[in-house]
């Protein structure tokens, strides 16, 4: 009998997909499950729900309690939290070197440095520089990476992972699918998600 | 000392208020907390964000994500479900009478039975039969709340709060406030509003 697999759809500008990609390989580790990495655009799905920026952004009480609830949340982690400017971060590059690193064993990781430098650290994501050492850093060739990121074929996959992401019905970050298509969306419902795929084993 | 106090906002129509007044009087009695109940209408407030309904109603995907999501949730905590017919039912006439029963024993099961009744019996909250049958329920003098509920003091009353709630920076329902003002929107927040209620003591 394999692991049970579930796939974590997240864009590294998403806010509580920060707490969500810092959680889940440990809890996924402890659960017996096996995490695929989706590094998608929002803006285009929140474009089409008429937003032109982060909701967060549209609507400011909520945004007002996003940053608090994500500070107080990072507290309780235990994980370093500083408020992103500009916020949104473009975070084009970064998903282009995770999805140029789909097989490999230093994904996982990369993304986490990812949103560490920018959650945690207050770092551009659309920097070149902060995207080369924090693939350094995570073990991953970056020169070739980066050059990877910058082809037509990478550039392609990502629009195409984002219309998938879409036509699955994903409409927010972090979202969790577990095999038998349960739709989890919310670094809240990690927990739910892993143990819904360990159930339908 | 006294206990602290967590003051619990909501609307009867809102979705994940249902897990949330089904479960904060045991969480909140464990915890030695007092909860005041504060029901007020998200209409106002949703309209000031741009919205003329739900926005599970104007976000599909979303909307299609919170029944599943709701459904499993209420699976978990063994409490009945149904999806209401019409969504969003109107609250106007069960708020009343919430705020009419402000300073009385029976106002936390009246709110728990208006929830009960639409979220767990498909029943419609705009129905005074329906709302007399939870007000006796609740060990409520029926008839007497009924018409207090008519009275134009109470009428103002909820148009007070409502607006109270908009100053306070509540963007959605379940929110909670702890005395020292940190806000916690969502069921998936209740846990933790406590948690500070009980730290912030």
């Amino acid at each position: 009998m394999s692991n049970p697999v579930v796939d974590f759809w997240f864009d590294f500008a998403s806010t509580y997909s920060y707490p969500a990609c810092m959680r889940i390989e440990a809890l996924a580790t402890d659960a017996g499950i096996a995490i695929r990495y989706h590094a998608f655009m929002l803006g285009p799905i929140f474009k089409a729900q008429g937003w032109n920026t982060s909701p967060f952004n549209i609507y400011e009480a909520k945004g007002r309690h996003m940053w608090r609830d994500l500070e107080r949340l990072c507290a309780e982690l235990g994980i370093p939290f500083q408020q992103p400017d500009p916020f949104p971060q473009n975070s084009l590059l970064p998903a282009r070197c995770a999805i140029a690193g789909s097989a490999e064993v230093w994904q996982p990781e990369f993304c986490r440095g990812v949103f560490r430098a920018q959650f945690g650290e207050g770092r551009r994501i659309d920097d070149p520089q902060v995207i080369a050492e924090v693939l350094e850093r995570a073990g991953a060739p970056a020169q070739t990476v980066l050059e990877q990121a910058a082809t037509d074929q990478i550039k392609l996959k990502l629009r195409t992972v984002t219309e998938e992401a879409g036509g699955l019905g994903i409409f927010g970050a972090p979202s969790f699918f577990t095999e038998d298509g349960e739709l989890f969306w919310g670094n809240d419902r990690l927990e739910a998600a892993l143990a819904w795929a360990k159930r339908a084993q």
